[in-house]
């Protein structure tokens, strides 16, 4: 009888340890289920994103760390500046402004594979209105015709050649607005959007955040007011300015990155005048835009319009 | 020797049956504790409120549904109108407008509590910028001085009676806008506010949600423009109208809700002009607002602007 027991009690003891080590791994499972699916739905959504490290501390008895190999995460590293109807296409994410029916602003990570592969430059790629944007709030193609403005690229096409479908999502007209063209979408804007990329054959690895700016202006009697045209139907605002804020992460493991911000007025620009000309301080560009930019980074960091000129700029960056 | 592998056999079985047992019993623990700090983080993240029901989804093994008694659940119960810079106060749920220093959207729940309460009014309660608000953004009491506009409230401090906290909220600058004095915040958007306390007491469940509109106009040459005044060092917009939209919730289980939108300019509105006058299309409202207000319902409610007197619309609605 003492053996029954004996063998009883053994049995009940591998039992018990097999029991808590069950419910570890009942916890772990759960766990592990949960995080996979909350990874599928925070790479798809960038307000889930957004609301990502708060939900993860949810989930802090076995691991604090969201995997964050996803394109959203890459293009968001340094955070959002702003979180007005966030979407996210394939090679950049926007915030659409449903009041002006052209984006707050567009968010780029550029490196040299998206401007040099060839991939994604074949065909032909047309304008396109949004269909996910609600009809009330959506700029269409007719809203552009004979209003005297270009169709002018937030995310420039040019930066998204890795994929078809990259280069072709710059074509909705979210990512669209209304330019002018001489001198400024086929001028100025342009040289713009080729500094930029040759900062990326430089450097490597480049942020840059695009968007319009409603700037006030000194009104008769000293008042300050914003005044703005509206074109077509839908009643798509034509920006006063536009402002590009370019951030080159440093190539050092813990280099300072390197931040510049320009705005350009939407009108015919002479030739002559350098781009240097139209840099602009970030904190200025932050008022009128009511945007935040690169707000993951301590903003120690260099100021392009600290420096007088390029050469100087480059000089003391690495 | 049977009977040892007996008992060790029953042993084990028993032990198995546990391990299952504590193998649930760990995914339940699992969940329902992750469970309960998602809900402490959804009751005071407005982002997180909003991703909520697709975050639950991923807690499904269990249950499927969110606790909904907190604050915020009730005053957003039918949706978010926008998504830009939420802000949850004790009594009401904002969403602010950065680049025009105004909210763009106030969204409050009314019950005769909330009015009726003596508890909130005591004391004075001051005007006070929210410095929640990063200083690039903030409104500040000296753009009111001297601008010649009154500090108008969106969500009015009438309407917020049952905690001392919950009137003193509405004092912050977050939710004031700049109003012409004499005829308007002293004139009719005091009778519409009025009004609606009144449908407050008739009906007992009202959803307002008030907010600045920058209408466009037709300008010289037929274009048509946005023009709007800024005051004070920090650029506080001036809104050119204001709205309201206002839903009151049926008393009858299936019964439809009922739904009224006013616009109205900010001027000088003379005294003799009913409040009726400036009902507005909702739709209209949206477009201008770029908001979309109390989507969870059907749009087949019924809309103030399709009646042509206040008796009819309240002898049809019950």
């Amino acid at each position: 009888m003492d053996r029954k027991w004996h063998f009883l009690g053994l049995g009940f003891v591998l039992g018990t340890t097999a029991l808590c080590a069950s419910f570890v791994g009942g916890m772990y499972f759960q766990h592990k289920d949960a995080k996979r699916r909350l990874q599928e739905i925070i790479q798809k959504d960038p307000y889930a994103y957004y609301v990502g490290p708060k939900i993860y501390e949810v989930f802090c008895f076995f691991e604090n760390q969201a995997n964050a190999d996803h394109r959203m995460s890459q293009i968001m590293k340094y955070g959002f500046p702003g979180l007005d109807d966030l979407r996210l296409y394939s090679d950049f994410v926007l915030s659409y402004d449903r009041r002006n029916r052209v984006a707050h602003w567009v968010c780029e990570h550029l490196q040299v594979d998206n401007i040099h592969s060839n991939r994604g430059r074949r065909g032909r790629n047309p304008y396109q209105p949004d269909m996910s944007v609600p009809s009330n709030f959506r700029s269409e193609l007719t809203d552009y015709r004979r209003s005297g403005f270009d169709r002018g690229h937030l995310a420039a096409a040019g930066n998204h050649h890795l994929q078809r479908n990259h280069c072709q999502d710059t074509f909705f007209l979210t990512n669209i607005a209304p330019q002018i063209g001489q001198g400024f979408n086929r001028g100025a804007w342009n040289n713009l959007e080729r500094y930029v990329r040759n900062l990326v054959h430089r450097f490597g690895s480049v942020y840059v955040c695009t968007g319009p700016l409603y700037k006030p202006k000194q009104r008769s009697g000293g008042k300050l007011g914003v005044e703005y045209e509206m074109i077509g139907l839908n009643m798509v605002a034509v920006p006063t300015h536009f402002f590009k804020v370019i951030m080159v992460e440093s190539t050092l493991q813990l280099g300072k990155p390197y931040m510049e911000g320009y705005v350009l007025p939407n009108a015919s620009i002479p030739d002559n005048l350098p781009l240097r000309s139209f840099l602009c301080d970030i904190r200025e560009i932050e008022h009128y835009a009511g945007l935040k930019f690169f707000d993951g980074l301590r903003r120690s960091t260099i100021f392009g319009s600290n420096y007088p000129s390029e050469s100087q700029v480059f000089r003391e960056f690495g």
